[in-house]
């Protein structure tokens, strides 16, 4: 409300565990849905900008994407080198699209979203968000199923990107987060290809989904490396994995990346060079230990159950 | 509410900015007083276990302090090499003090605040921060000012660390922000000697405090190094300012570090090591050009104003 | 979200005094608009049904309005007898001028509500509110402001109903809360009018503005009574003043009140009919004894500043 | 916080119905405990004053309680006349107790509450609720099950008043609210006793266990009246069962009960009247016709199970 206070009439609730609730003040509702998949909002917050939330989930907001949609891109991309085509399962908002098309070399790029609704109203309300992404002639959008698109495509893809929703029990994508599609990304790649997930938060309250994709996707790939980024409306660090069957580079020398990324890319990072990179690797010793103790793999007779709309379950961790 | 669903019948409700609000469930209230300089709380947390609340914003809490306090006391420690002397300005749990009594180098750590009822509830009802730390022969605890012990004390410090709670307008610690305390502090210090703050968030809409910090400190000491550690219950990103006057080791090699902490502490770490300092040194690009383009420096007739309970004002930036 | 536990995403937040917010679950958000006059939501909540919020007040809701619109307009249509020309100020979503309509008596009801844009929002997403009142043939809907249609129109009102939103600072409406707007009301009636105005909350903690509103009408009219009716998601008894200028009658025989309006009204009435119209008249002893104990009036140069959006003044008393 | 906005720290935070949420700032903590029956909280709120909350259901506070306890004890007390004995059960914060010692007629009070802890932290931090009634040579306190007292007592009470806790699954309540209950209590009066029973809100959304209790209540005694306050606090009007085997007087004459009153009580009333109690016998049409159409009752084997903490059930059923 211009002039006032606090004074949000209105506020976004995401319960992050059962007893910590992170609340976002909106200043102007600009879509709120029930699609056919999920209940969608997009909002205008007040320090954070414009947020998309789906089912009750924060998605993303204008205010900190860049620390959420550049390290889930280029990370994978510096390591193959020169992507030509790129696959996103996922990514609704556009901006992990965005991110793909500053690779010069990128012929290609694919992005399967279920939620044709969403992508829609994404395209609609937050052009900050795809930047006209959508409309490259380089990117082609398909709705549909992740898992069918996959079942389909032949192994062409040098960079997939896995960019989807928490696998919370009310949402569509718990299976997305399994051994069994793991495998179907793997056979999708081209000889040299990377897969990248957004795979959940590393705090220490709620680390069990991480360490168990991380698990997971070794159990797929020959490498795999977690990484994570400060997100602060997440209201914790946000993890990653990239997995491939060639030994991925943990200690990047800054110089060389940044001499890639000035000659493969167009466009300015706004967090990401070689620095960046080589911090981003650097994952702090608790969570190495919790990844190295970790036995089990999800499976889709197995999978995850991430902590959705304010009921405690078996993935959130008490503290130690 | 053991057995119940999310029902915390109370809050702890604290404004991050003015439009964003974390919530955290109470179990149970173990100490609520207004002191003689502040209101305090100390609670029991769901998720992320006890935690003290001080001028209702969250100072620390048992499920992630580890996160704030070994990045606090560390970097600092393994840049000297071998501390002998640590002050300690503020740091009412005894995490801090808990930390630095790891090095065995050190022989005498004073630990100067200034509400003895916060350290005494903290002693009584916080035993997992401080392990003991207040009972160490090495250690001193002063009741007292910051800004008045360092006037009185020779300079004989190897390393002093301001753990001080932010600067609220409201609260005890907005003039230990400056940079004629920071001159104090560096009069304070012996030749080689290290000087570490806590210095606000380094998210986005936030990072003023933060970059202002890092340029008043370079006005006062020769060298200063920007860093940051995820800690969850903040929901930022937190900063740090480590200054010396000599060169920094911003590329610290992993091995030599571990070798360093092997030979010259004690106890487990939990989340540090020399992988981690080598990820904690290399700041994201954004944090790196917002401290490149400040001007300004914090002084005792422009002191910090940090958003405080609740009032939106200018140390709060809107996203970009 | 259907068949989850609480889980609301979106909340509408109300202060309800500086300490006290009633926070409402909405699962869906049918209009979200800042009108050229206030901050328009209307949302469908969850128990309580369809609401909607001004400036972040709530106006109504679908689940209990009965409880605030009946007795807004029944006790000064069963005191006329037998009204035929009724003008309604503000009454945005309509309710008010449904329960008009139904007393056979009237041929002409005119509403003057200053944001059309709400009128139109109300009439296209709370068809349970209007229920087609706005086509009714006797129905004028003016858009406009209250003082100007007053100073303009002859005595010719037989009832008069002041349905305005709550005089906040901020708001639009604070000046129809004076006792040169009760004159030119008074002036606009015919011999025998009545009019009725809502007049806040009579809440121990908050009754100061329907005390002196009781005070301020008293002033200009011969006879003033105050009455309140429970409205549960107003957290609060909602207090009505009825003036005239001939005696009021505060002890209705119960049988009486029905044969008026068995013969003078259509259609079934959910909470008021004789025995209720009893009970309404009979306010409690620490009410009557406030407004005995009131000495000041609102004026034009002394208007109410009502509790808006999270800033405690004046008008709102503590507790005794 | 004093001197400061809205800021509270910490929230006492109640879910009226699932997507109702009443929240209360605290200024301060006076007692939290888990007592052997219940999570208890005492209190002091800003604008309503000390509150005593228990399984975070909101119980009473001094701002407001004078709305509850004065309805629940005075009506009882004049439909008797002269009332020497009376029992209490439940009734932990000593604000009932207060109110029958008005009654010059009372020769024995005593009042059975099953949960010591809460009768001691009230008659250590509420003394606003118990003004010393605890002191009174007439008081009994009897720390003990309300059942077991009512079986082994002989029939010899004037007045029987049921001040319990909401009949949530999780509390120790719900038993007090069937048949078999209110059987003991018909037995355990004199000839001519009368028997009220706090019974829960009479609001839209919220009433079925107020016109179930109504119905269970005329299954066991030959006349039975429903009346309601509104207590603020509450978001609720409250509702009350009076019981008895002789008719009960639901159209008093003011001016009649003044009389009784004055001579037969001592002290000064806030709210109760002769006129306060002629309004709170007339209740409003829909609450009479859900009376008149309810047709179950609730029994040792059907108990009530109320709205708890945040888990929707049957008892609270949606708006018509």
């Amino acid at each position: 409300m211009p002039g006032s206070h606090v004074g949000a009439d209105v506020w976004v609730s995401e319960y992050i565990t059962p007893y910590d609730v992170y609340q976002h003040g909106v200043k102007e509702v600009l879509a709120a849905r029930r699609t056919a998949f999920q209940a969608m909002h997009i909002v205008d917050c007040g320090t954070y900008g414009k947020a998309l939330v789906l089912d009750g989930k924060w998605q993303s907001c204008t205010g900190d994407e860049f620390l959420y949609h550049e390290p889930l891109v280029h990370p994978a991309c510096v390591s193959h080198g020169a992507p030509r085509t790129v696959l996103i399962l996922g990514g609704g908002e556009g901006a992990t699209l965005r991110e793909v098309l500053r690779w010069k070399s990128v012929e290609r790029v694919v992005m399967v979203d279920i939620d044709g609704e969403v992508v829609e109203a994404c395209r609609q309300h937050l052009p900050e968000m795809h930047q006209g992404a959508f409309d490259d002639p380089r990117s082609e959008v398909v709705i549909g199923d992740a898992l069918d698109y996959l079942d389909a495509c032949p192994p062409e893809w040098d960079v997939i990107i896995s960019d989807l929703s928490d696998p919370i029990e009310e949402g569509p994508s718990f299976k997305l987060f399994t051994r069994e599609y793991f495998e179907k990304c793997r056979r999708a790649l081209r000889a040299g290809g990377r897969f990248v997930v957004q795979a959940g938060p590393t705090s220490p309250g709620e680390m069990r989904l991480h360490v168990r994709l991380i698990n997971t996707l070794a159990a797929v790939f020959g490498h795999v490396a977690s990484y994570s980024s400060h997100v602060p409306t997440y209201a914790a660090p946000w993890g990653f994995a990239l997995a491939a069957d060639q030994p991925l580079e943990t200690r990047p020398d800054p110089a060389a990346v940044d001499a890639v990324l000035d000659a493969g890319t167009t466009g300015e990072f706004r967090m990401f060079d070689g620095v960046t990179l080589l911090g981003l690797m650097q994952i702090p010793k608790h969570i190495r230990q919790a990844i190295a103790a970790e036995t089990q793999v999800y499976t889709l007779t197995e999978p995850p159950r991430f902590f959705g709309t304010g009921v405690a379950e078996s993935e959130t961790s008490p503290s130690a």
